[in-house]
């Protein structure tokens, strides 16, 4: 409640960084025409090569797909997880390792999102489809590779236990992607997404359903390499 | 849509006998005025002993509690479940065993209910406290106690992951009873109630939420004796 | 709390056990691929014959069950529950009877999702169709059938008020199955799955809704042969 | 979309009409200070006898009826249900009778609430407490005085199955009163009003969760001594 | 609680005196299939004339009513209503003048289902559909219809507060029947729903959305020419 | 996506211009101890004249309130809607009049707070609350008050269908306030909420639950004195 | 409550008056068929010119727009928006600059239908896409333009945290529109929903989900050349 | 769906690793009777100093906190956050800086569990608690502080917005923790957790409503100090 403006020294703040750190653009297709995807693809092809930097498109249908193949046609496409990234060629891994772990084949689109992101955003990736609580012993059976990772991005629908249960069995964090898997009273994810939120294991951090992108998206940048950070005034 | 009427050879309906099975009444005492419940307490005291018929009192305040007993002082009385049973000895036991299992403390008010209800509904009942997913090894620890069983109740508040993992673990049915304990987007019990309504592993009943009473009760008709079923028509 | 690890000792943990009492694998066809599904199949095709264990695809379109047909040509399909069972002849049936109740055609598809179930996991299956709450006499016309079973699978939509109703006639549990079924109010199944959790005659366990397939996997548990159990230490 | 304003010929409107039925005003209690209804009584009895209108106070706390008692001493008050209504004596039953049912003693603040304002709007009234779809014998067993009446209120907390059961049974309009007792799953009163909402048997109109006032004025209207409507232009 | 069976002596229950007052059956057609919505036809067409019984075929996509009309060729449809009647000629009508209103055009499937409900139901039937509280002085202008009616039926979506308003302008009974027509926070004619629930005025009977039939069904009871009803013994 | 950091340019930027309007601070007090509000008090204080600021403390409980007048005790304090303004006297009036209607005594607290607001804000406020949709003829009574407001505040619980009547008959925009005042279904505000949202009649910007003060602050801003705005380049 | 009629004097009520303002009239598309449509424009073409009052046809599905078209040929047509607007001329702006703005592609739907409705209702429209909580800066970089506006329109889809940034930021009314452009956990429109209602600053109005023309109707009212009020009696 | 058991390896299974981090053991108060919290407060006093392993106790009431106090007088006790802690000397901090930020008094409780639970678990913290989207420059004038943390935990209620705002002006994770502060449409914190599922920034993971514990937790993971990752074999 001070009324000395505090923004009167911010003239070089430097918003633009997180941008820069090398994370592609993400464009988000859901509720574009496909003339707006095209359009976009473009710019980027136009502006040259990886120095303009790179991009995803996430959550594109096969006509979407199709718009930002005929602009950039070296992307690479996951038609099942419906996510294009251009330029093709992944960055040089750096950090700690990423394990994307799903219980199975109903919940693999949002996993490969996952997985293909957080390659993208310059992790290792590991991707564990055959895992699951009401199979524990397939979980306890990866437990090597589980705890080899730095973050663990678990996708789950229906009951959505799996994340809760990996918390419970590793030390690093774990980013819990809910998905729309499941019977009606699965309404569409809410129920894994509440499951998540309440699990008893602490160290779980919970993104929106079917949002592999930004479940990948913060593991990324859990464990990306630690730069020192600026010493700070303190409060 | 045929039009003559089948109930006229009904006459000789038997719809009390579920009644004469030799389970006890239930007195929800929640919403009842303190002097309702005395009233009803007092007419099972009036009617004489054992004969008459036992009786639960569920979901009783302190205040409930002192009016059952000012009615009947020799009900067993167990205050954290806010339970009461009169007569006091509860039925010799019959048919197959009922665990009852949760996590913790916080849970113990339902599972306490539900395990003193099972006993006075003439089962065999062992009551387990420290499982959960979280402490995977705990559950794990109690396999050859739950696979004894010939029904396992389980009782769960926050992510409600217990049942689920448990049906995976066992042959017998499970009956799940959500809690209303936990955090806010627990919404008291939604969450649990949700989870196990999707439970991955098939063989997973469920209950209404705290209701272990309920629980119990389904678990002790799953667990009766078996007696010859009479000869039916077909459909 | 105690430290000692008790999983020390679990390393000749039977954790398929569940699955090798002869249940089939049941696949989940919602959300997957034709090609994922037909894969699965042909897995199972390759296998050989019923030793290599049975099989149940759910939820199937039309088009999966084109796929599993094609691969295992002489499997059971019945179009109207998106139900393919493989192999063809059911298991011979053991346990109590398994009886299937609903009001009408509208539930008719989750109805026999069940009925099929059930015959596929051993247990010897009634269905009733023409049974409901608005027509009272009808579901009492049928009182004689509803008590000769071990298990009664009620499926409902709309105000889901049937499997309370028919758990206050009967002595054993009741499998309460909500659908999809009805009018805005329904929720798509909300209304029935909130009525059968609060249904005021006890002796009911809730599944998910339209889930046909786990409130008839229940039932067959319910009504498995009673093997005798073993001794257990006690808690 | 016509222009010409139709107003212009309505000066003589009649909306004051209903109130002059004889219906009394009814104050709803709740979120009013003690002080605020003491001054709405005092009104109604400064101005005077019978004459001047009666009043109904609904929802009123035991500190609103003493407010309410040192105004009007003679006013009729029944605690259970929180109403209150003045003058004391209600005007002479006209039309047809109105039965008031529920299953028992946690719904009865509602159902008297409901029968007492049956009573005061000028209707015969019965009030059947020993109903309900658990019991369905006893529902059964009253069927002769279901039968007549002119409107049945049913009062129903938990699964809100009774109204359907009724309107099954019967030939006039039921109404419907959903309660918030219950476990959490009934989720005060949500759940028996989904359910009243998704009746399978037509002939169920459905009012707010606990308003027994509510559910009675609108019985009190439809069992109307039917008066001579007008004749009017048709459309 | 007392134990001697009352069904005893219900052997002469008329269960089935509601359907043989000469309401048509209604067939709903959702969720049927058209193979079964024709085969219901026939078994209507082969049982011969209008003493066979009239039916009513709701929510019938045109591919429905193209089967109806193959096996009752004769029937009457509403398009727009997706309702078929059989016979064509509805019954003389009987009791009190049902008036369906509603706001607009994006409500007249619902209202026009309604209002052919009622007229098939025996009654004479008015639809108003230039009302509404957005443009009140319409409402207002249609007073003498809605004041010659002995019930009205107010269908409304997007905010559902005409019946409120009706009701407050109007002696007798208000059947609401919310629409899912709207924008978003509509959400399906939840928003509708719980307005009419929570109408200011008494006199509102709520049924379930987009309801036209079961609205129209209750108004037709409500305006039942009155019989003598039978004398009761009282509780 | 141009790279160039527009934050560049914008040292200058006068973010605190808002709160130099005159308009004063607000302290909500919901979830502050006793301790906290009077230490912000305090603060208030201790600053001075009026050239301090003004302040409100909105929501403030008995208790709260003794705190906040054991520092400032000229402050006005309104008990009903728990509001505290403090200097006492409001500034001089500007713009135009704000009208503030509801229904009747149980909105008053929040209707209270939302007229003593605007007045603090500097608007010349008139508060109706004798209208409502069930008592028509009462709200247009009022018309002429009403239109000559440059605003109105319109506070309405249960249905929420005045806001929306309101619109109808004016011209200028109305802001609607929802309270959680109701029966069970008005879920402590929801249903008017949801009701608002979806008024037939557009001209309504709809705020929180019980929130009079966020209403009148809205209104005080539509009903401010127009200055001229600043030339802008466009977009 | 008192009982003489205050509707006698009103027979010279003017409720047409918001009217004859000169906004057009507006026709919700959404729900009506096509046939409807048509026959709707047709009317306004018959009418004759622009005296004969403009109309708005909103939420037009190309087959709504086809059909406007061949009775209106020259409409204005914004397909993205499926909005219409006749004559294809707007009126001359008056009153005061309406900005209207959102994030980016997916919002451009609504904001687009925002936009054009403030145009066709007489306002000075600007349309600003690239703002976002996200990007902080490029809305920074916009404050000069959203300060001379004297409402903003701020359509916003998944967290809905940019009509509470903006209202922060800016002395005049913000109007927030929710949109249904999200992720699961969106619930198609309800989390934006929720968050414009719970705007940490005040002088935010919401209106429901994807509804840009009621936001920018509200937006040109309070832009609207102000005149002068005419006095009123007070309350 | 390979049968052999991979269980049969993973005798030597470490679970118990998590826990022997060295992090401190929590006990969550709610549900549990004072002499349940008194009970385990023993057991740790008992066990003897620090090697005993530490303890939290969480959401303790004052009774809860005066039982813990009794056992171990020496506990550190924050009762605003309903807090304690013991031993009372937090572990040396480790890894990287923890940032608690949140916007005022209201959402204090939960931010300071959240910045005692980061210290107890042995990370250096700071709480920020003058940020928020409402007063912009306050939270741009903490910028270097926000950007000198490991991972920034931001506590939030009623629009929920700052995480989300914070997650674009930074590079590190952000946990955020919704509140139930906040006016009825906050429904206790459901609009602010939404609100966070939905960041447009990725880089968000959301916890539990009011969990500043389950919060600080996660953030205490993601900035531990890295240890060099067993190798494992890839999937």
């Amino acid at each position: 409640m001070t009324e000395s403006d505090p923004l009167d020294g911010i003239a070089n703040l430097d918003l633009g960084r997180a941008r820069r750190r090398g994370y592609p653009e993400a464009v988000y297709c859901e509720g574009k025409t496909t003339e707006q995807v095209r359009a976009i693809a473009r710019r980027f092809g136009h502006a040259g090569g990886p120095e303009a930097g790179a991009v995803l498109f996430t959550r594109a249908t096969a006509e979407h797909a199709q718009a930002v193949l005929a602009e950039l046609p070296d992307a690479a496409h996951d038609e099942l997880a419906g996510l294009l990234a251009w330029p093709r060629t992944p960055p040089e891994p750096t950090g700690e390792l990423v394990v994307v772990a799903c219980a199975g084949t109903s919940d693999l689109p949002v996993a490969r999102e996952a997985a293909m992101t957080a390659q993208y955003l310059g992790r290792r990736t590991e991707l564990v489809v055959d895992v699951g609580i009401a199979g524990l012993h397939r979980t306890l059976a990866r437990l090597d590779l589980l705890r080899s990772a730095g973050c663990i991005v678990v996708v789950a629908g229906m009951d959505g236990a799996l994340p809760g249960l990996v918390a419970g069995l590793v030390e690093v964090p774990v980013v819990a992607v809910p998905t729309s898997v499941g019977y009606g009273a699965a309404f569409n994810g809410l129920a894994p997404l509440l499951t998540m939120l309440n699990a008893c294991a602490p160290g779980v951090g919970v993104v929106n359903i079917d949002n592999g992108y930004g479940g990948a998206h913060l593991a990324a940048q859990i464990t990306a390499p630690r730069s020192p950070r600026p010493a700070a005034e303190r409060g």
